[in-house]
């Protein structure tokens, strides 16, 4: 027995693509719309037979589905739920996979029609890629995915869509939509910003050559620029939806950095140690708890050394 | 033909015991010693087989090398030096592996005996594992090693040390330790101290657990927590010795980082994504330049999807 029956997934990105192999993968037996806004998404995805049904608009796609997933830019969700809106059957749940839940609740709240269940939802996965072909069906085993019902929502709605995305691979977790959106301000857009900042002040120096930037990357900087390879529309629309958990977060992590630039500028070797000593933990927590690789340098390829007798 | 028949190996931590293992692969007819002042590390290199030669001290170790490679974190290379002076040979190759040049070269000019070569040299390579047991013999395959040679050194040196980096994989580059420094600040420290700084960040929350900082890390966080991973004492060492470029740096990026708070605060898309968008050629010319791998999400396994008919 299938959670859903009928699952219509809106935005074909990587996220949108992934999840359409997913429940294909996984749920064979359920049937699959799916609508992109970019017509080359949608014969892309036709080619890839990412669905069983492309539809020509949003409502159409989501006609006749008893899940209806969003998996477009936060900007985007509103007029989105607005177009499907009429499409929605009585009984059907309406989802997301938005970075910021309470944005999401705030922009379609008022849309949903009576009668629908509304359950926003984060699934914790990505790469550094974008676009259907970039997606694959196992993105989502072993990640967390984060509902955040409204107050009054229907709890065997949720449990529905706690159960698809457990059929996926995906852990589970539910929790109010205002500390979702703390906490990821701190696991993930607080990290996308600093990347992308670093990435942005490497480019701009007069005594370093780009070219040398890259030459030496293997240093630190390159892990930073995958995460800034990440879509601009989507990240854009994080932080600004996320603005206030975003900005807290980051005043925090300017007072962390000024107490280590204090230290340096000072020589003081017992402050930079005792700190530099503590990220081990947090590091082997990650890796125990199975949200990274143990593998050295990410287990990156280093070439075999070429023998020379 | 070897550029150098008795190397010493003089600390055998990642990289010393990289090295090691390196040449052994690489030049099978050198004749290596080795030393490192922690006798653990030198009954776990004796175990290891990384040398022919395990001395008791760094003076015993250097004794009859033609090169001695100092592999030891950068506050320690002073006293390094200095013991192993007197058994430096007439014509013998004096290098090191230290992530800050100048210092390194401030450090020691003053030790080195009248008819010793002194090449300093930096691989700009590692993981985030530290110790003996944490080499391997590619980790320099395809990465750069810079050169910084001091004035008036001799140029027949500078090539021999040039040429065993490159036996041993690495791509060889000469610069000047002060411009090294600058170039390593920004590609190197500054992710660094950026990576132990948000870890530090995310560990101090009120409002958001340690738990949950670690549940939610695939969101981006987790890059970090790697090179957040690495030696506290090298880096500690790295941030005092290098401390005016970093400073530097560090101005920058905080300059940076406050102009795309401000454009968050102030609802400006336009320049966020414009900023976002510039990132991604950036990290394409690291990938295109061999310096990174290109798989998705660095490669980490997904898991395989369960099925559930």
């Amino acid at each position: 027995m299938q959670p859903f029956a009928q699952v219509a997934i809106l935005g074909l990105g990587l996220i949108g693509s992934s999840l359409a192999r997913a429940v294909r993968h996984n749920m064979p037996g359920v049937a699959l719309a799916g609508f992109d806004q970019d017509p080359e998404v949608r014969a892309t995805g036709n080619r890839l037979g990412l669905v069983d049904r492309m539809a020509e608009t949003a409502a159409e796609a989501a006609h006749g589905a008893d899940l209806v997933v969003l998996a477009v830019p936060l900007g985007a969700m509103r007029a989105l739920g607005a177009s499907i809106r009429p499409a929605l059957a009585k009984g059907a749940t309406l989802s997301d996979v938005g970075s910021s839940k309470q944005a999401v609740i705030d922009q379609l709240s008022d849309l949903v029609p009576a009668g629908v269940h509304f359950v926003p939802a984060h699934p914790v996965a990505g790469t550094e890629k974008s676009g259907p072909e970039a997606g694959f069906a196992s993105l989502f085993v072993g990640r967390w995915c984060i509902l955040t019902p409204p107050d009054g929502c229907d709890p065997e709605a949720v449990a529905k869509v706690a159960a698809f995305w457990t059929r996926i691979g995906s852990k589970v977790e539910t929790m109010d939509a205002r500390h979702h959106d703390l906490v990821l301000a701190v696991t993930s857009h607080l990290p996308h910003l600093i990347a992308y900042s670093i990435v942005g002040t490497a480019s701009d120096l007069e005594d370093v050559t780009q070219s040398e930037v890259i030459k030496y990357s293997a240093g630190g900087f390159r892990d930073f620029t995958r995460i800034a390879a990440s879509d601009p529309v989507m990240w854009r629309d994080v932080f600004l939806m996320n603005r206030d958990a975003v900005l807290e977060m980051l005043a925090r992590f300017s007072e962390d950095l000024a107490a280590l630039q204090r230290a340096i500028r000072w020589g003081d070797g017992e402050t930079l140690y005792r700190r530099f000593e503590a990220s081990r933990a947090i590091r082997r927590a990650i890796i125990d708890a199975g949200q990274d690789t143990d593998a050295p340098d990410f287990g990156r390829p280093h070439g075999e050394p070429a023998r020379h007798p």
